[in-house]
């Protein structure tokens, strides 16, 4: 009977409640898979923090980059967080020295994965990263073995709790941006920080780890269109929903011929779509794929519990001898797909310029639109404080590219408020 | 490198489409496992058959019960169907001779899964049987292995996409329940003797199977309350919707202490529920588990293609090694749970009478209910044809015996007509 010893990098919120919900799981853990787990090793910044929690004094290692050098270790749990540094050795190391590898740490995987998961192979052990997308959602595991027949063309969702907390409060309690991430941050639910979450920056790491996984291809990290949330008013909000829409910050992955188009934006989406009430930090993957068709996985996106129920379904696969394939399958045969020229995008776009209230205005957005082969579906002109105006445009399907050049030369126009609203409205019926 | 050698017996339209797609995804299944598969025998009733498709003759075994004694066969896909006779003969003669079981078999599954189980673990298979519960969706493997850390207190779910096409059908198209079930009859969404899909009989066996694997216990197969559908009326889903309910066929199975409160019946669920939202064949499986929360799969329930992608998706899993319990856990550590008694059941209730027009029938209803301690929170009286009415009532909160009571004393009264129509609600905010 195998005892599996884990290491334990990092604690902070996450790595205490997996320290904790380890050993409240041990018999558990033990019906389940038929091994016993056992804590040998924790490494921590700061050993001297009071966590609330007694940690037996035998167990720590002051410094995590001797946690591969340690014999017994069978599996490190890597939670120390940043794509470089002290994370990356240590998970570079310890695959090097045989450990298997559970990480939340999505940022290392969209950076390394491909490496990584080449050398885990190499090495025969374990790279798993279940926390690093979705949260609590055994989203990963079920794109990789529960789909395994199918071939997935699309996926897409949202996957960021912070800014799906952010949007859906925004409308719910009709206040601004900054409020509301005031409010995020106080719940714990924004860092103080919240850079990584507004800006895409993290979508954009969950999407590149989602598409290598579903299109069995290597993962594009870089160039793809990654926009956050900071440019949207309660106004975009609110007028959406007149207009039969709710924004969304949408991580979308498709394939176009052999191409990948994958980009992380906010969109205006159809109230009556799947993922349109996904609210609060929820977090929600879609996955269409053939035989199977859609499915559809929900659940909290971030949080403790989650990470921690994720990281533990790493850490019982590996006992039981699952996951061969960090990605769902062997390294070598992953696809090279292309990253899809976003300039070719077609879609309906909302605009929302704010102008001096004056004759002639309107003329020249609607003239600029039109000399683009832009055409407008509504239009809604709203009176702002202090002489200006709000023009909100939704258009009919447009290209990218004539869309972005229209928006250059109306943004340098004297009667054009430099900051021009772009959301891109995803309305197909079935997406 | 070891090939594994798969037989299929059984070969109607999902036994087909996973000799299909077997064939199609041999080499995708070998970069996702690292190991190769053969469909090295096929068995079925009629091997005459004009299947559209051609399948090497070599491959045929007349008798499915010869499969078991060949010795080159790993893993024998059972799509037979039927909880005994030659079905149960095959499960349990192939695990004894030691080959892994693949089975979308629920009612086998749900009578004799315990010992399977058991026998199972005894001969170091695997049984397998994600295919059986929610179609295409990957929740056995989910709630196994997803959620291996969490304390699961209550699964539910819309788990036939028969009668939830034919429910949605109803409202969409304003049509009784038989012209429904004869158009699901005709697109195939309803087989020609509906019955195991209509009385709640099938969802009964995918809830003992969820159950179970949520809970950690033995099968509960009998004596829990299941009833169907064919009771609703058109009336009652427009009378339901006008009150902000929407009426699904739910599986529901929670633990009350140390019993299991676990039911089959069609129930009002508020219109901003999850769940409500899921129409026509699709299913979905809500499970609130500690410390994940709330999780939530949806998919298609039915149908070749999504039923074969959990098959081979099982198929792989043995060829891993992956899933050492077929009920997550060993055997030996299940519980043994009894069954909440439901005439305890509290809940709202939506209760409808036909009666004749005349002075007193609706003083006779309420002064019952009034005696059986159930008070009135809505009452709607419509004339019917006739001189008939039509009177619906939501009751406040009422015990399950006190309603039974109350309706076994009305239905013998002559103004009443003997079929009232009881359906429970369910509209606690988080269900």
């Amino acid at each position: 009977m195998k005892t599996f010893n884990v290491a334990i990098a990092g604690l902070g919120n996450i790595g205490l409640e997996v320290y904790k919900n380890l050993i409240k799981n041990k018999k558990n853990i033990f019906n389940k898979t038929g091994f016993k787990i056992n804590i040998s090793h924790i490494s921590a910044k700061n050993p001297k923090k009071n966590r609330g929690y007694l940690i037996p004094k035998k167990l720590w290692v002051n410094n995590p980059l001797a946690l591969p050098n340690i014999k017994e270790i069978d599996i490190i749990v890597e939670l120390i967080g940043g794509s470089d540094g002290i994370a990356k050795k240590l998970v570079f190391d310890s695959i090097k020295n045989g450990k298997h590898i559970v990480t939340a740490n999505k940022a290392l995987i969209a950076k390394y994965g491909d490496l990584l998961a080449e050398l885990a192979e190499k090495k025969s052990v374990n790279l798993l990263f279940e926390a690093s997308v979705g949260g609590g959602i055994p989203i990963i595991q079920s794109i990789k073995q529960g789909l395994i027949a199918n071939k997935i063309k699309h996926v897409y969702g949202i996957l960021n709790g912070t800014t799906n907390f952010i949007l859906s409060e925004m409308e719910k309690k009709e206040s601004s941006f900054q409020e509301i991430l005031k409010i995020a941050q106080n719940k714990g639910y924004a860092e103080s920080n919240p850079h990584a979450d507004i800006s895409g920056a993290d979508v954009a790491s969950k999407i590149s780890i989602l598409s290598s996984i579903c299109f069995g291809c290597k993962i594009i990290n870089k160039k793809f269109l990654v926009e956050g949330i900071s440019n949207i008013d309660l106004l975009d909000i609110q007028c959406a929903k007149n207009l039969g829409y709710r924004i969304k910050l949408l991580a979308i992955s498709e394939i176009i011929g052999n191409k990948i188009k994958q980009r992380v934006h906010p969109a205006l989406i159809p109230l009556d779509l799947d993922i349109a009430n996904i609210n609060g930090v929820t977090n929600a993957v879609v996955v269409d794929g053939d035989p199977i068709g859609r499915t559809i996985y929900e659940g909290a996106g971030a949080g403790k519990g989650p990470t921690s129920s994720s990281i533990i379904s790493d850490i019982a696969s590996i006992m039981v001898g699952n996951d061969d394939f960090s990605f769902g399958l062997s390294p070598s045969a992953k696809k090279n797909y292309k990253l899809f020229n976003f300039n070719k995008h077609i879609s309906k776009y909302y605009l929302r310029f704010l102008v001096n209230d004056k004759p002639g205005v309107l003329s020249i957005i609607t003239s600029n639109l039109a000399k683009n082969k832009i055409s407008i579906q509504n239009l809604i002109q709203n009176p702002d404080k202090n002489k200006l105006s709000n023009v909100m445009i939704v258009t009919h399907k447009a290209k990218e590219e004539n869309v972005q050049k229209c928006i250059k030369v109306l943004c340098k126009n004297k009667k054009i408020f430099k900051k021009i609203v772009l959301i891109r409205v995803r309305d197909e019926s079935k997406l």
